[in-house]
């Protein structure tokens, strides 16, 4: 197909797909003898998986990169991907590597993944960046700590199962790469909103008990 | 006190202050003779829900004085207070009223509410913005409905009293705003690193049971 159909297929306006050709996050098509290119069904994999990245994860073009890179270098394991993508969402880790406020709280996080026998990379940013809430929690008053949050951590785990089962069942790797860091996203969202209604219908019911013992 | 010790107790430049003064976020401070004012404690309580609104809740100008409106407003429970905060931490809803996409899922969100007897103002930005993550879930293929996150609410409710509880304890409205804002921002940051480290060590899980069956 031309860069047209490419572009009417994959729902990306012409000039975003020059610019992801020019910035080479999307392989050349195929040249023909009028000058121009003609793209394939991958073209339009890698298109999805790009504006999922960009627009749903809200990576910048730097990170874009850096997972588009892991999920062309097939001899990686699909987790490895899926974990370039899952590293890429946190915020990079501080820039001063002496900052040592949430030391204690990685060690202490870290000892909660093993106790949980959950398998995480060591430089994964997650683990600073709960380290650092957890910090925050206690600068704010807040007596909990890691071990306040394991329900909620079997209930991740339990879910996680179905998720990513689903991501390594379709077809191909830009396919799983999407799917898995959609539903990472779109669903912690999810997650998120539902606290909130939570923490609202919760506020009612207790401010009704003020109000009508 | 004066300005100067204002921001050493609270933290806050005196630059920023003076933009907050102009703002008409804080309240003036009594003028002395000597042309200077002199402050309180209310002033540096209010400082602190300032910084908390700007900095945790990363809300516009225009939000936190709504916000503060609301904590201001003495004859509003404290309740209304807390949806005040809770509103503005979602994004506005959609420019385009007649934007009719998720009107089903508002319909299946407010449903879901009912039953299970979560009293939620009908304008909540949540119910929105949830009935929107689910039209996108539905567009990337996920068989997921809202009646799936059922456990999720049930862990959220459950929690949820004891965050409000402690919120409500506080001494004054100012405090229990501050606290109830940072509960919910810091804590539902902290349930998305836990889900990110689950995703990961499930994935980990799923690979090497494809390696080594």
């Amino acid at each position: 197909m031309q860069i047209s159909e490419l572009s009417a297929v994959s729902g990306v306006s012409v000039a975003s797909i020059k610019f992801y050709r020019r910035e080479g996050l999307l392989p050349p098509g195929i040249a023909t003898a009028t000058n121009r290119a003609t793209y394939a069904d991958h073209h339009v994999r890698r298109l999805r998986l790009i504006r999922a990245l960009i627009e749903v994860g809200e990576l910048p073009i730097a990170n874009v990169r850096a997972v588009l890179a892991a999920v062309d270098n097939e001899s990686t394991t699909l987790h490895d991907a899926f974990g370039a993508v899952m590293h890429s969402l946190d915020p990079a880790p501080p820039a001063d590597p002496s900052d040592s406020t949430a030391d204690a709280e990685i060690i202490a996080v870290n000892e909660w993944l093993a106790r949980r026998a959950w398998q995480v990379e060591p430089h994964a940013p997650a683990i600073r960046t709960l380290a650092q809430l957890l910090v925050a929690i206690r600068q704010f008053d807040f007596a909990m700590s890691i071990t306040d949050f394991d329900e909620a951590a079997d209930l991740a785990e339990q879910t996680a199962y179905g998720e990513v089962a689903y991501a390594r069942a379709t077809t191909d790797r830009a396919s799983a790469v999407a799917t898995m860091l959609i539903g990472t996203v779109v669903i912690e969202r999810v997650l998120v909103e539902i606290r909130r209604l939570a923490l609202e219908a919760v506020s009612a019911r207790l401010e009704a008990e003020v109000r009508e013992p």
